[in-house]
Formats: C-alpha cells, structure tokens, sequence
C-alpha cells in the first residue's frame, strides 16, 4: 500500500504540475498574442496619422534630373554664391549637425537670422518652406535666398549670375543641367538646382520601417512614446510623412509660449506677414523627423533640451503637464525619428 | 643586261632604304634616350630641393594616437567650440575648399580674420604656424584659436571647457583619448586632440610618385614646369617636402608687393611680432602644396589667379618678368601638387 500511495501521490502531483505549466504556457502565450494585437493595434492607429516617406520629393515645376542634383549639391556648398565668398546653404544647414547647425539664430552674409535655421532634410516635403510660411517652395527659399541680407546678401541676382559666369566648370555643368536654355546661368536655375537637391534630401529611418509592418522596428520604450505621441495628442499636428510639415498652428494655445521658452524676444509669428489677428503667434508646425539630431528648439533656438521642448510643448498646446515618464517614451519615439542622410549628400563637393 | 642593271639598282635602294630606315632609328633611340636622360638628370635635381611627403607630420610633444584624431575631428567641426555655437575651425578651413576658403578674409566669431585663410591640410608639416609665425605649431595655433576674437571669440578657456563638460559624449571621448588625465576635458587637450587630428591631413600626389623615382608620373608639361620652377629661383625658398614651410621671407624683394596685389592696406607681416626693422614685410613662405585648390592667393587673398599670382612672385622676389610659357608651365607643375585628402577627412563627422 505504501508503495501504491506513493505511486498515486507522484501521479497526482504529475497531473497539478501538468496543469501548472499549462497554465504558465497559457499566461504566456496570452501576453504574447495580446503583445502583438497592441502592436497590431498601434501600427493601425498610426498609419491613420502618418505614412513612410517617399524616395523624393518630386515637383511638376522643376522635374529632379540627375545633372539638376550634382549642379545643386555644388551651388549648397557654394560660398561664392554669397556677396562677400563666406556664407553658402552648407553655413547654416552643415552635414555635422544634420544640415541644421547648433546656434539658436545663425549669422548670415550681412545680418543675423531671424529665427532658428531649421534642418532642410526632408524640408523639401513640407508644405511651405520658413517658419512663417514666407516661402512657397524650397526653389523659391533658395531664389530668395540670393539677396536676403542674412542669407547670401548679394546687391542683385545679376551680381551672382555674373560672378558664376566666369567660372569655366559652372558654365557647364549649367549647360548640362539646364541644355535647353540659351543663357542656362541664372537666378531662377540656381534657385532650381539647389531646389533639386534638396527634393532629394529624405532620410527613411526605423519608424518607416515600422509604418510598413514590421512591428520589431521599434523598441517596447518607443512603442509606448508613440502611443502616447498619438494619445495625448501631439499627432493632431504633427503628423504625415514627415510627422509635421502639413499645416499652421498657433504656438501658445493655453498659454503664451514665451512664459516658458523665456524667449528674449516675442515673435509674431505669421502675423508678420500676412497682418491677419488671428495668425498672431502662428507658424508653420515643423516637421520632427530627426529633431534629436537638430537642437536648439522652436522658432527662435530658445530651448537647449528636446525633453524641456516636449514638456513646453503638453504645456502650451496641449494644456496637459506630461509625466517625467511621459515626457521619456515620447523623446524615446522621437528618437527613432533619426534617419540615414542619403550617400551622396553625407560628403561635401569638392568645389570648381 | 637589262635586267643585271635592274636588280643592282633594286639591290642599291635596298641598302639606300635600310641604311635610311636605321638612321631613323637611331634619332628615335637618341631622342628616347635624351628624354630618360633629361626626366634622371631633373629627378636628381628635385631631390635636391623637395622630399615625398611623410604619412604624418608626428610631434614628441603630442603622440598621434587613433583616440585623440578621432576626437580632434570632431572638435575640428564642433561650432560650440565658439563663443556663439556659430564657428568651428571648419568654418575657415572648409572640405569642400580643399580645407580652405574662397573669401580673402574670413570672418570669426567676433571679427574679421586679419589674414587669409590657408589650408590646414599638410600645415602641421610647417615650421611655424599662422602667415607671421606667431603660433608655434598646431596645438599652440588651436589653443590661441579658443580665446581669439577672430577664430572661436570664447571670453576664457575655462567656458569652453565647462561647455564641453556638459556634453556627456564628449566627456566619454576625452576619458577615451586622455586615459591618464584626472580631468581630461581642459583647454591644452582640446588643442592636442585638434592638433593630433591636423597632424594626419597629409595629402600626398603625383609629384610624390615623381619624387619616388616615376619619372612617368608627371606629365611632359609638368616637368618642363618643375624644372623652371627650379632654375628661375622659386625653389630657392620653396622647397622640402611641404614645398615651402621651410622659413621667413621678405615679401617683396625687388618691388613692394603692393605695387601689383594692389593690398587694400599694407601689412608689415613679421615686424607686427618681432618689432625688429628686418623683420618688415617678412611672412612665412607658404607651403605650395594644393595651391591649386586654395585662391585666393596672398596673405590678404588680394589675387584670384594662380596665374597671375605665380607671375607676381617672379617680379617682387626674383626681379624677373616671367613669360606667358613659363608662368603656364610652372601652374601645370603647381596643379601636380594638388593630392589626395585622407579619406577620414574628406566627409565630415556627425556631432553629439
């Protein structure tokens, strides 16, 4: 009996252990499949909101040629584009700081900036060009461009178009770039050619991925800030393929924003130049797409930290005090925001 | 017998045909000969004068380690190195200009450069720094470069280095590159790491395949240049492996150079230092290495032309008034010291 006692007690505990694990398997398996329905359901919720960027950004009024890019690529980093051979594109939107650069307002050829020069990485895809919306396209940016004094100050397009003309590899490779022009140096064509590279500037990241329906792309920590991103309501604006860039907004909707950007100075926004009330303190919404890589923030590069820009940011528009937590999954999204600058613009012309 | 006349005759132009044949021969095999003879004799004498370049221009003072390059790269294009996040030492040291820049005066973060900008690529091979030579070698010319109005504008050392500080990558990298150091982020190893860093941008080109014994390697032109280059007196003062570098000279020795740069102002070069009388218009003879690359040319940038400026340096320092032939034979051998840039330096760093 003892023995058959025994026998019954090791079945018996076989059977609970069975069911243990069985248990244990079905917990898992729920976690694993509920896991994946949450990813499922994120990347559906997302796709409403944004979509992967393209491979350029094209326009009817200046097809992008490959002659029209190299000549571009050249004329960004041209610093005699400018009234004194010192400023190009490349000054304030270098390769070292994801075509953005570090200062809050950047020095041009004659005066300083107005407001914070913005990364031209994907900037092509937005719906207007400036902070302001001042500028209907990039070719149009760079046409004016030519003559702003804190840009590349020159007294007249002629003067530029002179200068270019004395330089034997430009007037080739304009010829190249524009054959069907008589006289292919001018203005306009330089405005087109930077314009073409810069339609090229898009730089995919691991969100495309994910946008695409690879659910591993992100990371648990960037799933949760993109969940929240959306939640919160950050993705009312900033959304698209370049998770901004698609329309204006006031900044400072619940609260002026300059009680916490403690700005030196407060901006208008595109009041300044439409002259309208209502776009008092309103600006383009800026794309995010490699923001951790383009510090300082806002308008004016009062802000240093992209966690202190995402906080201001529940604050003034949302009317919501993120968590510290909060504040983390979205930076952790935002990071994932960072994408590969194409090849052919990670290294700078050797210049004619 | 008309016919025995026929083949004598036939027998007799034969000879007359292969005696005419070798005669051709012969002056083809001279002249071959002549060529290899003369391409020796202009070897020997270059090598009397020039050296190939060394792989790095090492310092006992500041050991090359692959840490401290890696880090001085990045300080070389880091903006916050300056008092307003707008100047780096690429600022006025350009890639894409061969590390130079096309403005005759470049401005600082605080002024206006006194004097051109002249590449950095090979200058740690100089032996002095800077036009008048008031910087002793690289490391000095970097740390002066942190505190001068017209480079980097900082009020004082320490505010770099309290800047830097907070950058936790940067802390990461010094530790990396300054193992030994309690406190690695100072002013003196900010200057050490930009130095280890400009210590490897040797440029090496065809006229080092020359100066190896390939005769081939430069065109006939180029060394019909080389040579005159040589026996009109230029290598008198430029010369070793840097092709200049080597020591101080009066510009303008013949004529003041002003009578042809037509110098907006004139600049007293090495007296400004020294206060010595015979030290008036002396500077640094330069290196010619890349000079094809880097106009303007002239302490000042005040002549856009290699051409021009190469015709200039016969009158006011050899008292000879250059031919057409020889002013474009010498630039044909100038362009054949145009080299390679390292590939680490030819695309810039993404910063943290």
């Amino acid at each position: 009996m003892r023995k058959s006692v025994l026998i019954s007690l090791l079945l018996v505990s076989g059977v609970f252990s069975v069911a243990n694990a069985d248990k244990e398997l079905l917990a898992k398996a729920k976690q694993v499949f509920s896991v994946a329905d949450a990813d499922k359901e994120l990347l559906a919720k997302a796709k409403q909101f944004f979509s992967p960027l393209p491979n350029s950004f094209p326009s009817a009024d200046n097809p992008i040629t490959p002659q029209k890019v190299e000549l571009g690529r050249l004329l960004f980093f041209e610093r005699r584009l400018s009234v004194n051979n010192m400023i190009s594109c490349a000054t304030c939107h270098a390769i070292e700081y994801y075509y953005a650069t570090p200062a809050p307002k950047d020095m041009g050829a004659l005066a300083l900036q107005r407001r914070n020069s913005p990364t031209v990485l994907n900037t092509a895809g937005q719906f207007v060009q400036n902070w302001i919306g001042n500028r209907k396209d990039v070719e149009d940016q760079a046409l004016q461009a030519l003559t702003a004094p804190a840009t590349l100050g020159n007294p007249s397009r002629e003067s530029v178009e002179e200068k270019l003309r004395k330089i034997p590899q430009y007037v080739e490779l304009f010829r190249k770039a524009f054959p069907e022009d008589k006289e292919p140096i001018t203005a306009e064509n330089i405005a087109k050619a930077i314009g073409a590279f810069e339609r090229t500037l898009v730089t995919p990241s691991r969100f495309d991925e994910f946008l695409k329906g690879n659910t591993k792309a992100l990371t648990p920590e960037e799933k949760r800030g993109l969940k929240t991103f959306i939640e919160v309501g950050c993705a009312t604006c900033h959304n698209g393929a370049l998770v901004g860039g698609t329309m204006y907004q006031k900044f400072g909707i619940y609260e002026p924003y300059w009680n916490y950007t403690k700005s030196e100075s407060i901006d208008e926004g595109r009041f300044t130049v439409t002259k309208n009330e209502e776009d008092k303190y309103v600006f383009r919404v800026s794309s995010l797409r490699n923001v951790a890589m383009t510090a300082p923030y806002f308008h004016d590069g009062s802000v240093a930290s992209l966690e202190e820009a995402v906080w201001i940011m529940g604050k003034v528009q949302l009317g919501k005090d993120l968590t510290k937590e909060q504040v983390r999954d979205i930076v952790a999204f935002l990071k994932s925001l960072t994408g590969n600058i194409p090849k052919e613009a990670r290294t700078p012309p050797i210049l004619p």
